[in-house]
């Protein structure tokens, strides 16, 4: 067993403390990691908080992790000691339904194991990336290109596969109209992605704060949603809109926004139900889709797009002890735009 | 002007009367229809009770019309005299629009011109086929094969091309694990078409008691949705669930039930929004869609579809004097499948 420390929360009220949890010891396939960045997730706070149901505590959270591996069990094959890797939302997956065949683990109909608050195959519950170490079968590691810092690459683990993955299942590209809500860590990815994937872009965000970083990032327009007009001006404009806010809204209005057969795929995850009204749909034969991360394929695709297009997320570096402090601010939307945790702080 | 006998309704709480209603002259491609048939469609009843929004009274429901050519405008070139016509739920459109340059008439942007309870290009209040005779532009008439009986037509207007646009834009066909939800009005037609298309078609009817008329019609299963265990059994089971139930249902249970990127089209129009959990759409990349009947070129495809296939729906013949007495019947599930008013009674 190897012994890690970590950053963990006892409940849903507690603070972070310091932590010490055991990694197993090298499976055949598996890769030993040491974790230099953790990205900071919604999803992470959701969980620590409890609100996305009940939670073993103590919670090891963080599923954006970049990190250099420093052993490898007998029988991988695709990675070495000293690779730069990381690791996101998922560890496992039972590889044989069809879905997993398809390079669609993150849909395993056996249930993928996710990186924290899951239980991996030994039975053991699994914790994640604020920790100095992790140990993850080679199939669910992911090659960080050279020219992708470390401490960047963690929020694509997460962020940047969560948007890329419908941008490129629904066709963003040349001619296509996509309207990204939300300008946060999510959404400031998905404006880089959609403009290196060749489509119009347009940002809804609530105010027009954060203008001038979006048009920056590749917006071709940017409009406030906290504007009744920019509604009205918009009626049936867009063929795609990714909808990064995990807040409820009122969805219907954005549905009013899509053009003839156009989607809106969300890609937040509000823990309340959103009332769809269905003539909303129905009027122009839109579609209310949602989706999970990517497959592990998809991951690596992404991570190569990026590169190639010198994609990055805009991140603020901090300390093991900011990690309180860090989720206050995600949820006052005070970051641009994701915090990265630098583990050897820990 | 052309005097048509008709049966009209006073208010939401009222009961039909005989009517007289206008009918205009012929303008140069504008086609006169003896009305033969008219369906009973649950919109009627909707629109009738003023639930679907405000109603200019008196209203003249009916738009699954079924009748005779007798006269044409001096620049009709699509008709003649004495030719078997029919009538769905738009007598007109901008004819300019995106929409409607695609054939797609029915999501015409500046608005479609319904049958009833809509106002037509010379400002006037459209009434519909529950009348002796309408006036309708060439480019919405739709032309009634000769081995489909006009009685068993009517339905076809709006039920059978409500239930065959969705099925056929969303590729029903052989392979595909097709389930509609509902034995109604739509869902009979939906079951015919489907099974008709090649697809592997399931029933999802409240009970089991039209079990036997659902697998004559071509299902290839059929379940109880008030047996919980359908729920589990089927649970990733279709590709495409057609949803023709209007009332409020649980429609997250019927999401549980599609398959990885698997869509739910609504048909049915419920006057209140549903309650949407995200994670049930997410947790397979599943879509949740509406659509509106069809357009004219698909409309004609249909009936040809239906001719080809001898898909006629399920009606009981009534007169005049039976309609109040038939939306009672709709509205508690007692027809099999389609009442159509006799309009030689009238």
């Amino acid at each position: 067993m190897i012994t890690a420390k970590a950053r963990a929360v006892d409940g849903p009220d507690k603070t972070f403390r310091a932590a010490e949890i055991k990694r197993r010891d090298l499976d055949s396939h598996d890769v030993l990691i040491e974790i230099k960045y953790a990205g900071i997730c919604h999803s992470d706070i959701h969980t620590a908080h409890g609100e996305w149901g009940e939670v073993n505590y103590p919670l090891v959270p963080g599923h954006e992790i970049a990190g250099i591996v420093t052993a490898v069990g007998p029988n991988v094959t695709k990675y070495k000691v000293d690779d730069r890797v990381g690791v996101g939302c998922m560890v496992d997956s039972c590889g044989e339904c069809e879905n997993c065949c398809n390079g669609e683990e993150q849909y395993c109909l056996k249930g993928k194991v996710d990186t924290y608050a899951g239980v991996d195959k030994y039975g053991e519950p699994t914790q994640g990336g604020y920790s100095t170490h992790i140990v993850v079968p080679e199939d669910f590691v992911l090659r960080i290109p050279d020219n992708i810092e470390l401490d960047a690459a963690a929020p694509l683990l997460c962020a940047g596969i969560t948007t890329y993955s419908p941008l490129n299942h629904w066709g963003a590209g040349p001619g296509k109209k996509v309207a990204i809500v939300g300008m946060g860590g999510l959404g400031h990815m998905a404006v880089k992605i959609a403009h290196a994937m060749g489509a119009e872009v347009t940002v809804l965000s609530q105010t027009l704060n954060k203008k001038e970083d979006g048009l920056r990032f590749g917006g071709d327009h940017y409009y406030a949603t906290n504007d009744p007009e920019t509604f009205n001006n918009l009626a049936g404009s867009f063929d795609l809109i990714i909808n990064t806010v995990s807040a409820k809204i009122d969805i219907n209005a954005y549905f009013s926004l899509l053009t003839l057969d156009g989607t809106l795929v969300n890609v937040g995850a509000p823990a309340e139900p959103l009332s769809v009204q269905v003539f909303a749909l129905s009027s122009l034969r839109r579609s209310f889709a949602a989706s999970m991360i990517g497959g592990i394929r998809e991951t690596q695709e992404m991570l190569d797009f990026c590169a190639k297009h010198n994609i990055v997320p805009g991140i603020e570096v901090i300390s093991a002890d900011q990690i309180d402090e860090a989720y206050e601010r995600v949820l006052a939307s005070d970051v641009k735009y994701r915090f990265v945790i630098d583990i050897s702080t820990m």
